[in-house]
């Protein structure tokens, strides 16, 4: 995953709702779950229409639909055809844009359905997994000219020999975002079940701030680390294409949390959020000899077991010896480890240790990288509360430590104050 | 209806299943109503298939499916936009489809699935109802030239603009027959929960003999007689392109009934079956004037009431009158009597009767063209136990009879009798 490029054009502020545009809008399963919240989606988007906008909506399954089928697949098969398991899923989709337009139709609101063939979205033939290729929007624009709501399936594509594919999870986002690119839209709304990105999770830290903005590679730190509002390839989607994109909720009014390009705006915020991760694990390897090609001998073997290494470490060295320390996910912790001990005898280290109870936060704002003396901030502050930081990693608009588990909400609402995310920064 | 010309050249006996032949199969709803029972399909394809013979497989929906997803639109809105309500529906075979295939690659058979739109089953725009106007064979021929199972969507097609259409009631029976045809297929298989296709109907008169063989013209005519093994448009169209059809049941083993040009084997039966409608209902105007222009003068205003009219017969005038009587379906009976009593008035008729408690009954053979008699052997079986005939009409392979309702199981046991049903005719 790379974020994008920074300092770009700034090309859009906030979008002026009150003049004509065209809206991708995305609806996930839980927002079409039921005949009666499939009504009130055709109720939304008819406002929408109202405004003057021309909208296209993509929808996705209805909820548990999905699962429904998947259980009918592994009925006959643990392991089904990918070709025809893709064949079956897609089916899901296809019924909610169906009953979607039946609902706009019955509002006297034209619409016209289309299944990923139909649009036609080219794919790869990964199957369950499928990249898209290409989007011929002639169709879809020819609709909205003639005054229809176009809704399209999410998820779903069609290879070049035409069988049906799939977008593997969160894909339904990653076709509004890309539709919303084909067509030139003015925005990308993704409607879910929350209203917006927060300066952190409201779980842990009441005071927690939903943001009017936040740009691409922040919201990539942020789903990264942790904060499942958006799928990732999605918002890589939006930023390479630079289609703002809008997080709302289905359910509640209100203007959710834009993602868009870094501008002039945004500079009065350092700090941006907090996300933190509790599905690390770590493990050091201490006195290890202080020689060319320690990490690759330590590292390769894990990696050589498929296992994904996030935070790496290593101190400068000290009486010939160094200290090495990296973080895996905590399903792999066991496994992790068993190799690293295995190597660590090999190249002579001192001790392995892990620690299955650690967790990692992050400050992420693109005001970081105009400000020095955001990390001293923060480390003063965890020491304050007595939270000892075990490693830190730092990006350009990121910086990570990770602490003991058990400070975890502590060290979150720490940061919080000490960066007043409460409170909207001076314009 | 048309039934299909008479005297065609005879151009297949019974099919030779021991060498290698083309076959398109058929399975309906309650055939792959759970997965037990999809396995159990894909069980015998490959059975088939281990006789050497290349199978496209064209399945439904599973039963309760379509009613489901009826269900779900009509929910939303109780007349949906039938565009759309296509899209919904055709997603029920699409399950099926992958299903099957998943099934059967399980067992080592490799399979493919097709939508309608992936075959391209073109059809006229016409939808919920749509009418097949080509079928592009040209993927299945090379899939199954690479030893594949085609497993292919009944019910569903696209028309010109790729808009998904449904075919309507019995719709993957249509599909099976034209995909037969498109493909130069040996034999078309309808594969169901009866065995085939009877003497009569065997819950009426437990003699009933199942047949090895019946012309499309007889089939026809007893499927317009309310014998419901097959659809009317399935068995014209497979007439029309000379495919033999082939009805067998799913869950027995057996032969079935094969359905195919006359040919001499044939002729030794006289009559082939006998089928009866009770949905019928009798009208009779007497004492017409009897001039020119009274027949159109009362049967004008039914039908232009969308009222169909099944019998006709007008007896010879006597004192300047006429006696007209003609039979409706029962559901319409109410509403033609209505119109009709009005138009007697008009015309100077003396009376109007109706009668709902009726039955047809009908002896069906191609055997009857070429002898004589058949009608008086008819008359007088039905005499001799005391059954008052109506009303009599006539076609070159049909003799109906209409007869009181309580006489329904006397009559067609005493016709199934006369004519020896239940022994196979002599070669």
């Amino acid at each position: 995953m790379r974020p994008v490029a920074a300092g770009r054009t700034i090309t859009r502020n906030t979008p002026d709702t009150s003049s004509m545009a065209l809206i991708v809008q995305k609806y996930g399963g839980t927002s079409v779950g039921s005949v009666d919240r499939i009504e009130n989606v055709a109720k939304k988007v008819i406002g929408y229409r109202g405004q003057g906008h021309d909208v296209v909506v993509v929808v996705s399954a209805m909820s548990g639909e999905t699962d429904r089928l998947i259980g009918l697949a592994k009925a006959i098969d643990p392991r089904p055809n990918p070709r025809e398991l893709d064949v079956l899923i897609s089916t899901g989709e296809q019924v909610t844009i169906a009953l979607l337009c039946m609902a706009l139709e019955k509002h006297g609101q034209p619409a016209r359905s289309y299944t990923g063939a139909q649009v036609r979205i080219l794919t790869d033939s990964a199957f369950t997994k499928a990249r898209i290729l290409a989007i011929d929007g002639e169709n879809i624009r020819s609709d909205l000219a003639q005054g229809r709501v176009v809704v399209v399936a999410g998820f779903q594509g069609v290879d070049e020999d035409n069988n049906i594919t799939t977008l593997g999870r969160g894909g339904s986002d990653t076709t509004g975002v890309a539709l919303a690119a084909a067509l030139k839209a003015d925005e990308c709304q993704i409607f879910t079940d929350v209203d917006g990105v927060y300066t952190t999770d409201p779980r842990i830290e009441p005071r927690a701030r939903r943001l009017d903005r936040i740009t691409f590679e922040e919201m990539l730190e942020m789903a990264s680390l942790g904060s499942k509002v958006l799928q990732i390839r999605s918002v890589e989607f939006a930023g390479k294409y630079n289609v703002p994109l809008r997080v709302l909720s289905t359910f509640q009014e209100g203007n959710g949390t834009l993602i868009t390009l870094e501008d002039e705006n945004m500079e009065a915020a350092l700090i941006s959020g907090i996300a933190f991760s509790k599905d690390e694990a770590q493990i050091t390897v201490t006195g290890v000899p202080d020689r060319p090609g320690i990490a690759f001998g330590i590292l390769g073997a894990v990696s050589d077991a498929n296992i994904e290494v996030d935070m790496i470490v290593q101190n400068i060295g000290r009486d010939g010896t160094t200290d090495f320390t990296f973080t895996v996910h905590r399903n792999d912790f066991e496994r992790a480890l068993e190799i690293v001990q295995g190597k660590a005898v090999e190249l002579g280290a001192r001790e392995v240790n892990g620690d299955r109870k650690i967790v990692k936060v992050s400050l992420v704002g693109v005001g970081m990288r105009s400000h020095a003396g955001i990390a001293s901030r923060m480390f003063q502050a965890l020491a304050r509360e007595g939270i000892n930081i075990r490693m830190i990693s730092t990006s350009e608009i990121k910086i990570s430590v990770v602490i003991d588990e058990k400070y975890l909400e502590l060290g979150v609402r720490t940061l919080h104050e000490a960066f007043q995310l409460d409170q909207a920064p001076a314009a």
